[in-house]
């Protein structure tokens, strides 16, 4: 059956599988999550973790964390481009953009949102981890952008899971009021830019806004709270 | 070429590439980095960022980033179980567990190691950096003990390079004081002794403790400086 992406929102790292879901082509489904609330049991079945991105994987199982679910899209994407096959130096180096937009900005950025997770008027811890955030970051925006000057897409010589990502990801810092990203990183501006212009990225803008909405890939619908109910009792 | 491996000491999590280049049984190299200091130029070269571990890989390109090279070598070990085939269930797992030890426990435990980054008489920020470490790790030594209850290896039937990545990490929670292991979390206790008595990981431990070694893999000595400066004009 078609596989189910559980996406976050506002401004889950899970927008990344939904523009590759919808680079893939293939038939899928999506199941919103509000991250501020998210209790559902049927969600908590798929994430006993309570993160998204979440799946429902085309062999029916749960899958979590962002880069499994990224590498089972890339590994049925491969005749796109998506990803590589194994045991090349495209995987390879897929693999390293992966780690390093996972482990260095998702991570970095991640001291800001967990800023929010302190007590309200632990101001001192507060300001300490947005500071951390601002500076750790700033050195994977620079990096990244080096990495783009000597190349059109993220890794490879094609757009792929990786790009994908990354313009879910890249946001975080203004999301978090740390930087201008056109002003203090303007070769990130410009790979954000192109992305943004893209159907797939569109689509998943539209879908965390909840307005109008075309797929240009495979999408089949939100799966309803009764319907995810049937597909884990099956 | 044979690859190259450019492992950190201290307690680097490139141990966990040392393993598993160790049960993957090729041909390979060490070069010593000391973390503290880790000023060399061929070392810039393969790793810009001055992070280990890094590899020159078997097709003799830099390759960066732990979870990069752990796949490397998984392709190569497929008939060994160090890794999956791409496009499979088991694929999915590993990287599903992966994905969750780098950025989990290992991101977790980083909070700890950041602590020591700042200045010397920055004690509220230091506390504050503990703090998080051992509340977030916790909860992953936690969670991955559970997984452990239901299964021999963490992703899998065989070990995998999952399980090497993890006793190469999993001891920053005593490294870093903020646990009695053994005590506070007796199932990654026993999965740690388990692995604690495998030849490669005996193999690791006394490379990083530069004491008599024998490896039970691949391994054809260090690189000197020399060598690495020829194999890099190459």
């Amino acid at each position: 059956m078609e596989p189910v992406l559980f996406y976050g929102v506002p401004h889950g790292c899970s927008f990344g599988s939904i523009v590759a879901l919808e680079w893939l082509g293939q038939p899928y489904r999506l199941h919103r999550i509000d991250m501020l609330s998210k209790r559902s049991e049927g969600f908590a079945r798929v994430s006993p973790l309570g993160q998204t991105p979440a799946m429902i994987a085309p062999d029916g199982k749960p899958l979590t964390e962002s880069l499994a679910i990224l590498h089972n899209i890339a590994a049925r994407g491969l005749d796109k481009g998506l990803g590589f096959a194994q045991g090349t130096r495209e995987f390879d180096d897929l693999n390293w953009m992966l780690s390093y937009l996972h482990t260095t900005l998702h991570s970095d950025l991640g001291y800001g949102w967990n800023a929010y997770k302190l007590d309200e008027d632990d101001h001192a811890g507060k300001a300490f981890l947005r500071r951390l955030a601002r500076e750790k970051s700033a050195e994977a925006y620079a990096y990244l952008q080096g990495v783009l000057e000597g190349r059109e897409w993220l890794a490879g010589n094609t757009k792929t899971v990786a790009d994908a990502y990354f313009i879910g990801i890249a946001r975080w810092g203004e999301d978090l009021g740390l930087f201008d990203i056109a002003r203090d990183f303007p070769g990130i501006h410009r790979h954000m830019a192109r992305l943004e212009a893209d159907p797939a990225v569109i689509f998943a803008h539209a879908i965390e806004d909840e307005t109008p909405h075309r797929s240009s890939g495979g999408f089949c619908g939100q799966l309803t709270a009764q319907d995810l109910d049937a597909r884990l009792a099956a």
